[in-house]
């Protein structure tokens, strides 16, 4: 089957992107940096937006739409915003074409330029902000908790299917509050959600904490994160959920009128996870035959595959087939039964391992005489015989098996490949030689942790929730410290 | 009540205008022609949006996503497109913004010009089929059927909530096929799904017609429409379904090998709805009080109001309301229950009929001691006390009941409001006072229509697929005509 793939292990980069292109889960569009999601990776990823948007719906949040443009002015109304995302952005300027006078093709017309060039939003802070000006006079309005899904547009010089494209899919919280309390608890609120989605949904264990300065959303007074580790021992943050103070409300004059009769200005959140999480949950999981989908995001759940000669064999086979999905179906399961004649059982064996299903049921001829059928698991690669009388609570059970036997191995992966050490020689060669995640002393100081990056490409991922109290010597300073935070390097 | 809304019989668009506002759908935003869909507005789009994708996916479609972005050059290729949509269109034509030298805000960095233009995406047939050149070699490959839910751009200079704006929300469908009877037939079926929904989720009728070559998409060889009548007599077109012949395939050389091993090109479908469904669902049904939902379609189905003074009294009544509000939704209702202390009763009736909830239920002391509840539908604005052990089964039947009653309001008006005239002046006359549908004759030349339409503002617009073969004279011409065509102005 590594036939199809680069092997992992020799180059982990290149086994990545044939990955996503043979599963046919996104491809390279005509349009530099901007993807095309196929069918395939675009089922995830609507398994992906589909649980997600349960979470926000069932914790008060409730969907909007707000405007793909965001007029340039607006990007400069919060200082250190427009020093992060007003850069690097695709620009509107003219909003009319007209035919070349060759006749041949069209070009922009000069007469049509917009008066105050219009940006495709990279995210949405200003243009919402904008907007609940309108929506917010009294404490009675707050709090205002809106979800947008919607894509966005970052100009990205280097870019990768999934984990960086100038154009990408995702989700973005926008919350209003009346007090600095509740607008924090918002967002640790959120930040939790995302990591019970991260971990019981795409079965990837994450680090939770908050980020250091260096790292913060731009406009943000606190950026909380979660950070996965990588088969390759790099770390992806999969996640942010920020307190922005009343940054935003004071750029947009946000200002209400609260319990004790009084003007204040507003306290926002926001919070995202994009098509990034795509190239998290197939980088966190999957080997040399292809993908490997936790069972709840799995598009396909169950593929049945029939192996016979003839039409007489294939016939009593879809039989059982059939009885078998819509038994499976019944008890909540997907199910594909697969009878192309266009294709082999072995073709469709490896397509379904390259696609990640986590099972698979083989029936033959030989199967139908002694009632029972092949199931095969994804993510051990083992087989068992199964009396067809048991196979519905045999499937159902080891969906969760594999389930947690996912997650089993990525959390001991992360545990074997995460370090604890206080000398500079030895992080600086696990940084290099093994990779993973480094807890380390840091001095508190952007300057150290700037050094540190320089020095090693490693940054500092998050600043624990979890990590105790310590004092000790910052790693590269030997200046004191209070705790141990997250060192790797990133996607 | 009829103080929040100006009076439909008064002026219908203020009228419209002022619904959309006040019931909290959309607003314009900051950005010239482009709205925002407000939580209660987006959530009837989410519903929308649920029920469409589930009949897309029952007809075997799938969901993919490509770029947002299309170069300029695409537009070019296929020569009526370039006419229809590379004219009014958003252009990017820079990648960075830098800061300006006085330090005050950002201008655009003439050093990051592209090189080909981007025009953000009118409809993506261009964009697509570049794409499908790539999946398609063998009949084997065939058919592809794709569905993409996306934002486009069309830069309207007259734009109205919903109805007309710069950006919208849609879905396009774009499938391939081996042989012009497939696609042929795709497109007819994707017609008849529109026209189902129209039916039985919006309760609205639509007359099912292929449009004249005038009305024709650009690059379509076929156009194929559902045609709705507002209350203000003018037509709406609810979603249309493009029979594309070979040109788009031509246009970005997509060929294929055929079963008899021959290469040939590739014949295409698209078909989508809008935002715009938003505009005709608003449109159709609702009254002087505001907004009046089809059951199937809304958000919130059932409303719950306390009628109480006192903890004590909204104790007992909270008790019942919870429990029956468990019961509706374990019988597959959506229901809120409205226990705010901050509000009226008086003021939350007038904002749920503002609102279009079907049914709401008002529960006071006197219910609680009688055994009672007051139930009142939205469509009739008529109430009755119901036997609280009878009220599950009678607000399912309601439901039911309101659905119907929609749908039949619908069709008796517009039974009403369609004219069969063959006389000029007559037909002059029901176009600039009466308003409606008028059935009439054509000599079926796109000259005849374009007069008709300076004379009158009527259109054609569909050739109704049920038009009886009926020799006749041309309204306009006198020239002989086969059948009757739909004419009306029209959003």
């Amino acid at each position: 089957m590594a036939k199809f793939l680069t092997n992992r292990e020799e180059n982990y980069s290149q086994w990545y992107n044939d990955l996503v292109i043979k599963a046919d889960l996104a491809e390279n569009s005509a349009v530099r940096g901007c993807m095309v999601i196929k069918p395939y990776g675009y089922a995830i990823w609507e398994r992906i937006q589909a649980e997600l948007d349960k979470k926000f719906k069932a914790t008060g949040h409730v969907n909007a739409y707000f405007p793909l443009f965001i007029p340039k002015s607006f990007f400069s109304r919060e200082a250190s915003h427009v020093e992060g995302f007003a850069k690097e952005c695709a620009v509107v300027t003219h909003y009319r074409l007209k035919n070349d006078h060759t006749g041949k093709g069209v070009i922009v017309d000069p007469e049509a330029r917009l008066e105050e060039e219009l940006i495709v939003r990279p995210t949405s802070e200003t243009i919402i902000w904008n907007t609940y000006k309108n929506w917010i006079q009294s404490y009675r309005d707050l709090p205002i908790l809106v979800n947008q899904w919607a894509n966005v547009v970052r100009w990205e010089m280097r870019t990768r299917l999934f984990l960086r494209t100038a154009e990408f899919l995702w989700q973005e919280g926008h919350t209003a509050h009346a007090t600095r309390e509740e607008a924090v608890e918002e967002a640790e609120k959120m930040l939790n959600v995302y990591a019970d989605f991260a971990t019981n949904y795409m079965c990837i264990p994450v680090i939770k904490g908050r980020k250091s300065v260096n790292e913060r959303f731009a406009g943000a007074e606190e950026t909380l994160a979660i950070e996965a580790l990588m088969q390759d021992g790099k770390a992806l943050q999969a996640g942010t959920s920020h307190f922005l103070g009343q940054n935003f409300a004071k750029a947009f004059d946000v200002q209400f009128t609260n319990q004790e009769g009084k003007l204040d200005y507003v306290w926002a959140t926001s919070w995202g996870v994009s098509t990034r999480l795509m190239g998290a949950l197939i980088m966190a999981h999957s080997d040399n035959n292809g993908l490997v989908l936790p069972p709840r995001l799995a598009p396909i759940q169950v593929v049945i595959v029939p192996i016979y000669k003839g039409n007489d064999q294939l016939e009593k086979i879809s039989e059982l087939a059939l009885k078998l999905k819509s038994d499976l179906e019944n008890s909540g399961m997907t199910v594909k039964y697969d009878d192309r004649d266009t294709h082999k059982p072995g073709f469709k064996f490896a397509d379904y391992e390259l696609k990640g299903v986590p099972v698979r049921i083989a029936i033959g001829p030989r199967d139908i005489e002694q009632g029972t059928v092949e199931v095969a698991r994804r993510d051990t690669l083992t087989k068992e015989t199964i009396k067809t009388e048991n196979v519905i609570a045999h499937i159902k059970n080891l969906l969760e098996d594999i389930h947690n036997n996912i997650l089993q191995k990525a959390t001991t992966f992360r545990k074997e490949n995460t370090y604890y050490t206080d000398n500079w020689d030895e992080f600086r060669d696990i940084i290099e030689n093994k990779g993973g995640f480094v807890m380390a002393h840091w001095d508190g100081s952007p300057e150290t942790e700037e050094l540190i990056k320089d020095e090693t490409k490693a940054t500092i991922r998050v600043i624990p929730f979890d990590s105790p109290d310590e004092e000790g010597k910052c790693i590269r300073t030997g200046r004191p410290s209070e705790r141990r935070v997250l060192f790797a390097r990133a996607y």
